[in-house]
């Protein structure tokens, strides 16, 4: 059946308190949506209940009896949990049963059973992690967020053209603009896999934009940005802790004394909008490229609003046929001998 | 005579029409500061006339024929500017005329001079940047901001050694903790030579408080982050263009309609103290660590009150001897043959 995405209903900080509401959320706000519950079926019952509400033709239930817990090896996961919620649920994208699977579990984890399921699209070495970010002008894509350390140039041009097509896909823009993040802007500057990987971009058909440096992710011109996984997870994290931290400390200007609560009460409105403008949880969801499916991460921590917006994600790529478009363009590269 | 800093007058994006306000400020408020302006006579004098001053007691002029510019190769500077404002502001510190020097110049310029100049401390084998960033908690340092790429696990700890010695001399902490940025907490995560560095910081006996995440520098408990310079680079430039972004989007929804405009007359001085809270000019002013002596780099865009800052770094640093300080504690571990 189209458009059906299985959740990982165990996974993240929270397990089912928030991926149950967030499925129920999702499936009462988009009407050609269907989701499988994965995990223990009383557990995932019971807390159906809690919100009165149960199996039905758009939701269903799939037993797994174990969990993969945040801090466990993905090695072990793999090797020893082949009835999680995180395995059965990507399983059923592998089988059919679903288009796509969300978890917030286990990053680690979810990327080498999905890799070990899925398999990657040929002339893919190695899956990427790619999210959207606000910027002055809408938003960005980044990647790799953490998949991979140590990246050589030819993976970094991978990166480079999943995300292209991503982009390209879900924004129906024509040819993406893809940067490379670097230390400067000069030929001679950054590491030499980023100095080879320049060449290697310019070399391709992508709408190359050249290097950016960190604060020109969010007020460049880059609709991509391709770095490490080293350096994407530590740039995202960062951000979204600056976020927070710039969030709590207006919350604390505002609540200092009956003064700044009456101003703050007069700017409520306002201060709620610029709030939702910045408002890290819209963009919740990070996509597994560079597999045979579709495997969403949403943040470990993610309450149930996050979540909602990472099964969004999921259905967006399904309805896109996200790895379908990537597959065949990777085929026509290696068709015509470009680089890839 | 104590406390002097020869400031290079001509660099930066705006050059003499920054530096100098911030010169005369950074003078009026810090009684025991000597200034000398390094750049060519006649342009100084004119902008000093153009804001009703000369030279003083406390206020003098060298003069220099040449300047570095902006996206000038280092090595090119280096051979052909001996008598540019950054390289006479150097020499000044070499020669005792100075104590310490400020420049917002060409970083990359900046740091080969200095580094060929003041040479670095014994057991140092490359300078780094570190600077202070707002947290939650108060602020952190980071080091490198883009100094060095590649860095070695041995590197890495000297980085850590510098900063735990400049947090320890500037905030008179006895025993900052020093951590690692990593892309995870586990052992497993992260590139070979930070899981290599981790050893040798378990080994040293500096206070390791273990791998952070990118939101744990915002958040968290060190006191000295410790990463490469690309990554260092990277995170610090996307946080200020995060920060920048925040505060824009803040002011435009507060300037959306008539509505919005009085609540934000009614919130501006909640507002005001807020965006103090997080104003990134407050903590304008990177260090280069490593070397015989203070060197102070602003941000190429500061402007006079973000540069008058830097120079107040670098006054608390003659104060607090900061280079000799590192200098005798890279002696004596090397003296017990501790790992350095």
């Amino acid at each position: 059946m189209a458009n059906t995405i299985a959740l990982d209903a165990m996974g993240g900080d929270h397990g089912p308190s928030v991926t149950i509401p967030a499925a129920l959320a999702a499936l009462a706000g988009q009407p050609d949506l269907r989701l499988i519950l994965v995990g223990p079926r009383d557990v995932i019952q019971a807390e159906l209940a809690r919100h009165r509400a149960g199996e039905s033709a758009r939701l269903s239930i799939q037993h797994a009896s174990q969990t993969v817990s945040m801090d466990e090896p993905p090695a072990h996961a793999l090797r020893t949990k082949k009835d999680s919620s995180m395995r059965v649920a990507i399983d059923l994208v592998k089988s059919g049963g679903a288009q796509a699977c969300v978890s917030s579990g286990n990053t680690g984890a979810l990327m080498a059973t999905a890799r070990f399921v899925l398999r990657t699209l040929p002339g893919i070495d190695r899956p990427a992690i790619i999210t959207a970010w606000p910027t002055m002008h809408g938003h960005v894509h980044i990647l790799d967020l953490g998949a991979n350390v140590d990246s050589t140039p030819e993976q970094l041009l991978q990166f480079g053209i999943m995300g292209s097509l991503l982009v390209s896909a879900l924004e129906g823009k024509a040819d993406p603009q893809v940067c490379l993040l670097n230390i400067g802007v000069e030929d001679i500057k950054g590491t030499e896999a980023v100095k080879q990987a320049a060449a290697l971009f310019r070399a391709s058909d992508l709408n190359y934009g050249g290097f950016i440096e960190g604060d020109e992710i969010f007020t460049g011109h880059a609709d991509v940005v391709v770095c490490d996984g080293f350096v994407g997870n530590v740039v995202t994290k960062a951000s979204e802790g600056l976020a927070k931290m710039i969030s709590q400390l207006m919350k604390q200007a505002f609540m200092r004394n009956l003064f700044t609560r009456l101003a703050g009460a007069v700017a409520l409105p306002v201060i709620n909008a610029f709030r939702k403008s910045v408002d890290t949880r819209r963009y919740n969801g990070a996509s597994l490229v560079g597999l045979n499916g579709i495997v969403v991460k949403s943040h470990g921590g993610a309450d149930a609003v996050a979540f909602e917006y990472a099964i969004l994600v999921a259905l967006a790529e399904i309805k896109k046929q996200v790895p379908q478009l990537i597959g065949r363009r990777l085929a026509s590269m290696h068709a015509q001998g470009a680089p890839a």
